[in-house]
């Protein structure tokens, strides 16, 4: 039932290899877009919504969305994005605007096409498209996507451009005026039932439908790919609800949702672009709040041009909320190239805060009782040795590594355990395998037979084990430079040689070594804010803080 | 007669000795930077055209391109810069529409000298300079300059300021007032005779003229520095009263040129930001139709104000279409600091497609019967190769590479012919010289003498061809890499020696060495899209693909 | 008296200590940081001049001040950027204007305390933390502050959004009308006495005071933190009403200060930025002028809504103004992270000058009778060696390498004097000292011993004095390749040996390395424009034309 992204349909050979069922996923993606949902479960959902509110509207929606994907494909653009449906969200919006706001020539809303809408609905949905380019662009080095800008500014455009067409009969949405600050809404009252439907119609408001089987439509598609941002999607149309009572407005404007869908898409942004947690949630509240004063303002701006103010509020304040991500420690951003549902953000904070224990216990547990290396020592040795291990991983040949580990025999007990372990605590389980330790034990052994006959050191060079893999067939540099990495990882008393106990751990580090690449990766990822490639204390110290840890003392910080 | 931007004045002795000359030659060249023309002879036209429309007009123009100039020179702004003109078209602008838009106390336009509009256009033209050098440093990292957004800014900041100055009787352009959604034009019929006029008058209305003789005068000024140039000029200005043609516009407008010249000016910026191609020109139809639009919602924009829209369309159109240069893959971005006209900018493309065929049959023939490595093998060293080249004539002293290659005779033969080449065939046609050949055959017959006296093997380890370099007296050491890296590249099966067909080959490779240089430097401007000044994978398979060559498979990538 | 930015409060143990006179600190340096002054006293004595206004008004923006620092200390935003006041100075200006335009429910402005101003004023405030942090991200590669951006546009967003809100009863600031442009003020006809009160309100203005006593208060705040600041800011208001007098406005405008106080801020600003200068004053009065006209233009701007300015013509003139930064030679930029007030800036270009004469002389004094080299050559040296003493300072450990220059016996003398010394003055006479040369004559004969026993030659080669720092059990490579660094530094004849004369200046210059190394500090602070962390040729050449020195010639470049 709850299908997240759907990534499946696009890596089936079956779906990939048909052109046009890839386009129409696109184009559906480009509809659950709009409310940051990547699945054309919730595109169809919601088409299924926009359908039922009008026929002729959703037709225009639809030819805005299917010529300018057919453009993005067509000029070469970027086609991870196309697939993604980002070219579509602000074209099926363009579409949806121009046939709402379209009049007829006497005057009143326009029941049927005409070719300067069609036409019209086309060339600025596509332009649309050079609009999202440019902004994203411009908003690459503040890991920023341009929101519906693109949609807000070309559909302005057209509709100003209006006054000053012969041939296209559109009136404005308002009549132009100057503001009056002195009146007042005639009823200010809302009932719960006013609230309880302003607040699902205000989702649906996101596509310009006032109809309530639209706006639970949305909803449900929404879920079907994230529950949190569905419930955020719904909270954040209560929140514009409640703000607009405060302030004052007709129960009227409340009840048919018009303070929902700018606070909603907002609040669903903040629940995307950062991590969910109270942080998130502080200011999702605050930047909800601040929409609403921004849609009165925006309203009022554009009052002696007649204009409508469409999802302008939500993008002038949730912009700013984003691009100040790295500033807050309150909050952990989502990398843009990462992003999939809230759901799958929130998971990996917490699988990362697991594999920050793990890390430590797997480093600490060996050397405990026979190493008197002081815990702060060790700290800073764990730091230091996570940004060398990032590196080397990004280096070596991953092939040709597990190659040299298997040349030492070590990894051979994980062959009779082929099954992909899922979460930590199987592998925590795993690398305590007794196999593992007796095949290291056995190892240790022989290596130290080959050492000396005066067994009484039980100390073997790390030199030995380094000579023991390439008598044992590894000739690849990156693959030997990599295991010794890992030996002087593991010589917690940087002696120059390894003891028994430091092999069995290094034995288990080895075996362990797929899920230990895995979360470091995942470490990186998450912690890695400012998507530099490596890793700052300050970074570190952040990551840490958030997940309730104690950052590190300044002195592992050498 | 096609004079091209005319660097020969800039490199003149006796003009650049001359302070008053070089200041006429940059004064000229920034009213030829409107129209994106660098030649000071388009500027000399169109500057004749504006005095045919007013006097008045044109000396305002005049007076306000001299001072920002003298400014910009003054305040020690980049030379280069200010030679190009370009602090000079925005300052021309600005005179030019003070002096239009001027009115006297009582109102309708002023025909004499006031002091407040002289100055006024001094102080404000100045002030462009300011906003051009801010702009320009916002828009570095998107490689577009800010087109004529500074008199745009600048020149509407001074007419919205006129309402609240008692010292300056500027009335507004048109009466301010609230949008009319339902007025139509009275009279939207355009006969074919208005649409030439209107056509040829949009081009001079560039320069705020309506005259035809402005308009006429301007074209055949581009058209002495670009023909290309001045064909778009034309076009896009065609192409704009067409669009409002569509829309419905009052015939009077488009007679007058009004909906040519922010056309105009998108389409010529098309044909010059990008190689002239299909792909530029679909991308300038899409812009030349939104510049219309834009236009119509601008002065609808500018309504409540009564203010006049001048190239504001252009501007907010034109940029989104020039920082989208990269994303798209159906045109080729002309880096700026190789900005010239449009007709350079294609000969290089052409040029850079006979390279790529050259290049590859240079490195084929001469092993092509003698070894049995794979094309893709050939193909893969080819692209490692002009990496590795490239870098190597970054770094290698120029003049020491030849005295190396001189040191082995190899090159005596050229000079016989010290005569340039020009173009690629001659080229072709004087590396496979026998002169050449046989000079390699004696050099490598000594060579082999040296290295043993079974003569059997006749293969020469490269080391041996590097002493006879230092034996010859070559100490450089860059010179010494540059050559060893030469062989590796003619080494075609690795062997660590070389034979006398390879040898042959690397003798016909260094004779033709300037004309590979040349085209390496040309290919690297060319393809270097994001002027990184390294060529990736992906820039090379763009450049490929524009020239309808088969791009790199992804073997080769390594 | 003459207080400076105080920068002993957050330094010292006792305040630094406690969290409520240090959070009382920051806030007043919120005040202070309007006027660009970082220091609490500054804002004390605005804070008093804002109660003499109005007690009511002053309420309102220490309560946004104090909501606003709590905030972004509670989201965890730059500690260093809160505790300078950086995110209150726009928060105390969002209370101010909103108490000052707060109009009651049957109009006229509001005498008591009403909930929505209050909240309002803590809400919009807390916002431009947020915006604060994100226009200072946009604005980081141009190396430009915000300004007040933040407190206009959240200010006017609010202004704007009242008219939509039933429960806040806000009137226009104006009433809202469409632009008249042929109006004229009633009385243009200024006196002295109504000049020096403008001049004097202008000050006060930026913090919508028009007060007589605010102003001077203000006045005297910033001139205890800087008086070139405290005169900047009154020619800048005094600018500002000749400028308004010249365009022809209302006495009673300037009278009020109305024209005052946008250019004092930009003025100020000028001499903030740049050193102050004969370049920086030209800078100014353009800048200054350019605020006015651009005041009028957005009140006209602003007419259709009824909405005040503000510090918005500040915010548009002088942003262009700081972000061309680095393009002009007649002004040097300070550093944002070196900014304190434009007295110390000053200070330091004049040192910076001083120590270029001393670099100079301390290299040439020592070989100019005994060598021949021309001053070309030593200037292209002194030029190569300062780049690489910079790379070397950065690296070398500071405390390695005068441990490595103790070990020579070079330093002892110094120990003698262990004063420290001010200005370059007595350094030069310093580095002079007899006994420094006594002890390096000692010094290089028993090394002359130690090398040979024909004691003719008089040259040790370097390598002998590196052995020796080893012999003398110096270990650490960096100290080592320091030394070694000077050695080549001193040897001017590239002879690779060292003689008498030239030890002698090699230990003069190692006595003198603490003020050497000082100085190359600020000059490459100073000279580095771009704050790349190197220093260009074009950056020498502008600083050394700045002090009013030949500018290396382009042989010294290569």
């Amino acid at each position: 039932l709850w299908t997240g992204t759907m990534p499946w349909i696009q890596s089936s050979p079956t779906i990939s290899s048909n052109p046009v069922a890839m386009f129409i996923d696109l184009c559906l993606r480009g509809i659950g877009q709009v409310v940051f949902q990547n699945s054309p479960m919730t595109g169809l959902f919601i088409l299924v919504g926009l359908f039922i509110q009008s026929t002729r509207v959703a037709i225009h929606g639809t030819i805005s969305l299917v010529v300018t994907n057919a453009l993005a494909l067509l000029l070469g653009f970027d086609k991870g994005l196309v697939q993604s449906g980002l070219f579509g969200y602000n074209a099926v919006l363009v579409g949806l605007a121009l046939a709402t706001f379209d009049s007829e020539a006497g005057g009143g809303k326009h029941q049927g096409y005409s070719a300067s809408t069609l036409i019209g609905s086309a060339v600025i949905a596509s332009f649309t498209a050079i609009l999202f380019v440019m902004m994203g662009k411009l908003l690459v080095p503040y890991k920023s996507p341009p929101l519906t800008l693109p949609f807000n500014v070309a559909t302005l455009l057209f509709l100003l451009s209006t006054a000053h067409m012969g041939r296209v009969t559109y009136d404005s949405v308002r009549p132009p005026s100057l503001p009056e600050y002195d009146s007042t809404p005639t009823d200010m009252q809302v009932t719960a039932a006013q609230f309880f439907a302003g607040s699902i119609r205000g989702i649906g408001q996101v596509f310009l439908a006032d109809n309530l089987a639209a706006g639970f439509l949305t909803l449900i598609g929404m879920a079907l790919c994230s529950r949190i941002g569905a419930v955020a999607a719904w909270m954040g149309s209560a929140l514009g609800a409640i703000t607009a009572i405060c302030i004052g407005v007709d129960a009227a404007a409340i009840e048919a949702g018009m303070f929902g869908f700018n606070a909603s898409l907002t609040v669903t942004a903040m629940f995307l672009f950062y991590t969910p947690s109270i942080g998130a949630g502080i200011l999702a509240v605050i930047a909800g709040v601040m929409t609403v004063i921004a849609q009165q303002a925006l309203a009022n701006w554009l009052n002696p041009w007649g204009l409508p103010f469409m999802t302008l509020p939500f993008c002038v304040v949730c912009l700013p909320f984003i691009i100040i991500q790295g500033t807050t420690s309150i909050v952990i951003a989502v990398p843009l190239a990462s992003m999939t549902i809230p759901e799958d953000h929130l998971q990996r904070v917490n699988m990362l805060s697991d594999g920050f224990a793990f890390l430590k216990e797997a480093l600490q547990t060996p050397t405990s009782d026979s190493r008197k290396s002081s815990s702060k020592m060790r700290s800073k040795r764990l730091t230091k040795s996570l940004s060398l291990l990032g590196e080397a991983l990004d280096e070596a040949d991953h092939a040709q590594s597990s190659r040299a580990l298997e040349a030492t025999g070590i990894q051979s007990p994980t062959k009779k355990n082929p099954q992909k372990k899922k979460g930590w605590g199987t592998s925590t389980e795993q690398i305590q395998h007794n196999e593992t330790k007796e095949a290291a034990l056995t190892i240790f052994a022989s290596l130290l037979e080959q050492h000396n006959n005066t067994a009484s050191q039980q100390q073997i060079p790390l030199s030995l084990i380094t000579n023991a893999f390439q008598a044992a067939g590894l000739q690849d540099m990156e693959a030997l430079s990599f295991a010794s990495l890992v030996l002087t990882f593991i010589d917690l008393d940087d002696s120059g040689t390894i003891d028994k106990a430091e092999f069995v751990a290094f034995a288990l580090v080895c075996h362990a070594m797929h899920t230990i690449r895995e979360k470091i990766a995942q470490f990186f990822e998450f912690v890695d804010e400012d998507n530099s490639g490596s890793v700052s204390f300050e970074e570190i110290d952040a990551a840490l803080e958030y997940l309730g840890q104690p950052v590190l003392d300044d002195d592992s910080k050498l």
